[in-house]
């Protein structure tokens, strides 16, 4: 938080979106990256019918994807060419009803490693100019060559 | 676990369904109601490549989103009559990749409460008659007065 | 986080140090509070050889137990008088081992509520002028009048 | 949960005792292993004036400590013997105030792993006859080579 991260592969960017594109879930919730750096990814979906709890609003599933998401991709920039990311798991509590135009999630990497990244985030509820912070997740990922399991 | 719970309203099941039902994201994903008990409720999803991860399984946006409201509404049969649920946080671990024709997702109360329930579960992926383990909740929820925020 | 916090009652700080006082563990931790304002609570322990896991460093316990009384103490400084402050459930990432000659505790409000209270913090093993990130926390507190339960 | 596994090293119950004695802050805690099987560890700790939170009954951190500890041991139980087990994260919620006369903590494996183990667990205040269920725990280790960090 705040620490400058030093990317092994000069590519991440371009890794990040072919990772993302391949990703059905998100081009159902029409999610777009908006922010790729190092250590750092965020994701916005805008709001359908489609993605409704029972009262009209944002799902938590919708912004938990994506929080999860925006983490894993933030330590997917610090990782080395030839690895890929996965969840280990994910605790996210949820703050306010996200009732918005557009939901965002922020992940950043709190502690990256050789096998262990560890990432927190924010997600916000977005309207005009209005911003509410909705989700905060503190989550786990590791690292693992490319065609491995 | 193990537990037998008593419902406080005897139409739980019919809450149930009407809260599923008026849930956008639930219908996207094809999501069904597969058992509604005092404290335990499973929601199965099938696939569809609208549900993927970059591997072309299922997301587990997916799972947590089926995961979290399996809890839910495990607590939900459990409230009075005017309640409601909402999710305060939740907690996963990812076990394996979600591979498989349906995902099932398994929710049951620890400790219902006045106005905490702590809630646990577990996700399958199933193809044919075989079912995999993928994913274990903790998660707790709370009541709310319907109309209250 | 950055936000400011207003206390409904003046006298948070007194209320603080009576309910550490209280503690039993803490005092066997000799664990000092060296920090208390809205919203925020940092506490320190002194190394002793009787709070060691297996490697002779803090065992995670004490971490845990010292974010757990900071979180819950921040989230008690924004309460009113009447009320006292329980956790509901914690999530902690240890990060790296937690060697040094104390280990502090910070812990803050992220969103306070009349119900639930959420709060995030992080610990610090600390060697001379050397402070080394062990541990993050995500954690949901409630509060109950007084002589509840 | 029902599975039973299989030791990969026969001497994993020495292990465990030989990790446990090392540990300063179990034995400030006059812990006890109780059980020791492949997969589960059960570990009690005897009530004592120095472990308590603000109302006399047992501090939340004492409760976590040694779920903590039942579930890394429940992981070592199944780790090849030069491997040791390290915690990467837990999360806890606490249930009911732990008054009674021991705190015996269960742990168990969910899902083991070459590189991480998934494990929970359920902690119980008892007072004579009596056993009432006051925390439970869903938790991640890992495994590294002895000497390793």
């Amino acid at each position: 938080m705040g620490t400058a991260f030093e990317p092994r592969d000069p590519d991440y960017e371009q890794r990040v979106r072919e990772s993302f594109a391949r990703q059905g879930l998100l081009a159902t919730f029409a999610a777009e990256l908006r922010r790729i750096e190092p250590g750092k990814v965020e994701i916005e979906v805008p709001f359908s019918s489609g993605m409704t709890q029972q009262d009209g609003f944002f799902h938590a599933g919708v912004g938990i994807a994506i929080l999860d998401s925006a983490c894993g991709y933030s330590a997917l920039t610090l990782m080395a060419a030839e690895m890929r990311v996965l969840t280990v798991e994910l605790k996210v509590n949820l703050l306010a009803p996200a009732a918005g135009d557009r939901l965002q999630a922020h992940g950043e990497v709190v502690r990256p490693g050789r096998n262990l990244t560890v990432c927190r985030g924010d997600a916000y509820a977005v309207s005009g100019g209005d911003s509410r912070h909705v989700a905060t997740i503190l989550a786990t990922t590791t690292s693992i060559a490319e065609g491995g399991t």
